[in-house]
């Protein structure tokens, strides 16, 4: 097996990061790639769990996971203190991905790109943040914020969705070729 | 890792699968045991997935998998045209139980045991699968049905249940003691 090729899509609240990932998807499936998003529960707390009204029963009874198939769809829901962001990686890869989009967690050292809505806050976050392979903004002009050295588009550019999709193909065809 | 005891509980619906494997988690977990249970989604058709608005629109463009983690609850949301059994468990036991619990797939070779509710249907199930560990009925008697060599209990004799805990534990001792 390959290992998948895993990108970030990072940025503040509501800098559209489920609708720049949605696209991305949507692009590279129609290619056939097999793709799986990795996220945080948003606005904390735990996502809801209502997949199936005997996994709640063996979740009570201590069970650490339960999983659940019918039709094709498959839910496995599993509880422990915490998961560290490799754990979830390596659950996902079971599954043979050909990426890994991982939404926000934006510390980390993936490649990634940057969704930037306000100026000022967003200005720290380039500072800090590592990998960063392009840079999407959504006023008009952003030119000041971004480093020469980082590709940049206006948020809803087509040609900035292609650069990001053809960097990705590009990383999948190397491993792929270099198996 | 020491490969997890895979066991299975089988029966009708009604037999009361649900409620057994339920008291099957609490006592192994109890004593710290990692247990995780696998179930067709019962009824047929698929289970429902509400578990992230997000997870929903990444589905919806196409990716075969999405994870969403918080707060220490972890969803793993897949679909593809369906799933093998072996496919279940091996992504159960990326997660390291000390037992995987399947509730149904009657057909399978791992121990069992066979819930019998009803006289008539219920005869064909013991000709039919293999590697019956124990036979729970819930009828006052139901000795003429069970194969001698086969322990059987009433559903609720607290016996039975300490008989079947003590299988899994003396197999996952000696599975790990193997090590």
């Amino acid at each position: 097996m390959v290992e998948p090729i895993i990108f970030q899509v990072v940025g503040y609240q509501n800098s559209g990061k489920t609708t720049f990932i949605s696209k991305l998807i949507a692009e590279l499936s129609k290619e056939k790639w097999r793709v799986i998003t990795i996220k945080h529960h948003g606005h904390g707390g735990q996502p809801d769990l209502v997949a199936d009204k005997d996994t709640s029963k063996h979740s009570d009874a201590g069970a650490i996971a339960s999983l659940v198939e019918g039709n094709g769809r498959l839910i496995l829901h599993a509880e422990q203190s915490s998961w560290s962001l490799a754990q979830q990686i390596q659950l996902a890869t079971m599954l043979e991905p050909d990426f890994i989009i991982i939404e926000g967690h934006k510390k980390k050292e993936f490649p990634k790109v940057v969704l930037l809505r306000e100026q000022d806050e967003d200005r720290k976050l380039l500072q800090e943040l590592e990998n960063i392979k392009a840079v999407f903004y959504w006023q008009e002009n952003y030119p000041e914020l971004v480093h020469s050295d980082i590709p940049s588009f206006q948020i809803n550019e087509e040609q900035g969705l292609s650069y990001i999709l053809n960097f990705l193909i590009s990383m999948r065809s190397k491993a792929i070729d270099a198996r």
